[in-house]
């Protein structure tokens, strides 16, 4: 089955360039609602294991025993934009658990947030661990290697009871074990398991409603919830899709990226899961594609759709500041609705 | 009819995303040796015009005029990086014909080259029109505009004379009315025509091989030949597949990129042109699709691609420094081989 059209780039109304990619729209008992594409190809979800690898820290008991607030658990569920106020979150709890940089296994990193990233450069300063878009998901893992009284060393290696530990929430979460799929590593150093799309999908489901899971993860999962709900920019950052779904919505709708054009989304109240790959990978065309399927749900008020224009029919300006394209959904989403 | 897959980008040996794109061989009759995709399927060449927009400066007697040398006819149809190569090329010209920045219609924007970006930000400076990847095509037209006495202000606009002149050439290249076409705003504020894909590949051809043009432009043509020959680097710049190809076939190859995945090859001594689009318009793909099918063609020897094995198959790494993936030809590719 072939990446179905899912969106146009235009420039003067004429389609520059096309985003072709699959979906899925599941529900937490693991049925599928809604799909478009070969939704059995295997996906590398990447950062969008972040709202489950955020779980362990949780369900373990590390965040009560090291009083982890919002910020912090949003942080360990984040692809942060390297924003000040991510620093200052990463580089606090750092130094609370009485670790520093050299314990992060993430490499040095420009922050995705463009004036934070020429401000670093203009001081003359380099780029550090802190930075790397992962480094609140290092820090919890580290959390939670302390609390159970295991290495803080290679914390990132597959073979790390963290990094186990986790793979069996995923492997809950997704119902297949994904220990029988490809494994590659991912930009930070983790493990970057490969799942079906589908499974990716059902994995969001049971994060939206999680009671088909034991209690203590249901709980955690409910934690997180709360935690990004109340703090949606330590999750991604101002401007983002995630952030700002999640905080016009007030949580009705919680999302995660990941690279290479990768979108899930939680829809706690119906307990729905909405996975979502671009093929080509591009960043750009996946808030468009989750936003047509989000309104197919009818998952959105208008109001809300007002709020979100910028990610739902995105404009492309040139260097002379003149509007000159668009990104919009292509003609089918239309159609299906 | 569907793009075709062209690239794909692997992690740990599987497949992480897939680039689609249409391609076509044309020689300098304009007949088609071979196509991938639909070749009629409009696409916005971009930057991939510089090429056929960089003949009006020479054709019009401007180039003679003004003395122009070699890196100021590659700097006309250049996409460079921001070099300070570049940099220089660019200011030197432009004030030898009494004009400033002020003078240049592109905006700013930061070099391509990161090492020269992050430099410019630590010095603390803004980036300037200068910077901007057209600014030497910005140079060639004032050039042109001047010698013909015609005014300086709005020579990006389409009503003034040398962009209705350069619509004649890139018309006669093409040969196709290109004035019939959708018309754009490009990035840089230049007129930014569409055609089809096979088009583009005739242009491409009969700039490989101009000898079934009127005498004036061929001669314009092959002295734009010389001079990227003799000066790659200031086409591009260093590290890029337009330059390193240029370079390492001593000019039996010459390459252009455009924006939104584009990508054209000249072979003048076989009078063969080469167009394709990856149809995401991602710039990752375009170079390892190009070199498939120049393979395929047989254009390169196993020296040469020794030396352009970074554009063949480029490596991924991530954070750490560990290579963790790879961006290869879809396996189609070496079946029609």
């Amino acid at each position: 089955m072939s990446p179905e059209l899912f969106v146009e780039v235009t420039r003067n109304g004429t389609v520059e360039s096309q985003h072709f990619g699959a979906a899925v729209v599941c529900d937490f008992k693991g049925a599928v609602l809604e799909s478009w594409g070969d939704i059995e190809k295997l996906v590398f979800p990447r950062s969008a294991l972040k709202p489950f690898q955020a779980i362990g820290v949780v369900e373990s008991g590390a965040s009560d025993r090291y009083a982890l607030g919002n910020a912090e658990i949003s942080l360990a569920s984040a692809s942060h934009r390297g924003e000040p106020m991510h620093l200052e979150g990463v580089t606090s709890w750092l130094a609370r658990l009485g670790l520093n940089q050299d314990h992060l296994a993430c490499g040095a990193e420009l922050p995705e947030d463009e004036p934070t990233a020429r401000q670093l450069l203009a001081s003359g300063q380099e780029p550090c661990r802190y930075h790397h878009n992962c480094s609140g998901k290092h820090v919890a893992f580290l959390t939670t290697a302390l609390h159970l009284k295991e290495p803080v060393a290679n914390y990132h290696q597959v073979g790390h009871p963290v990094q186990q530990m986790s793979l069996d929430v995923i492997s809950d979460l997704s119902q297949t074990e994904i220990r029988n799929y490809p494994m590659g590593i991912d930009g930070c150093g983790f493990p970057a398991p490969a799942m079906p799309l589908v499974n990716l999908g059902i994995a969001m489901a049971r994060f939206a409603n999680p009671s088909e899971l034991p209690d203590s993860r249901a709980r955690a999962i409910r934690r997180i919830h709360e935690a990004v709900t109340d703090k949606p920019l330590y999750v991604a950052g101002h401007g983002s899709v995630v952030s700002e779904l999640i905080q016009v919505t007030s949580g009705a709708i919680l999302a995660k990226t990941g690279a290479e054009g990768v979108l899930i989304a939680a829809l706690p109240r119906r307990g729905i899961g909405i996975a979502l790959k671009i093929a080509d990978g591009n960043a750009r065309a996946r808030p468009v594609a989750l936003l047509a399927i989000l309104d197919l749900l009818g998952a959105l008020s208008a109001q809300e759709k007002h709020r979100l224009r910028a990610h739902i029919n995105p404009e492309i300006t040139n260097s002379q500041g003149l509007v000159v394209g668009e990104i919009r959904p292509a003609a089918s989403w239309m159609e299906a609705r």
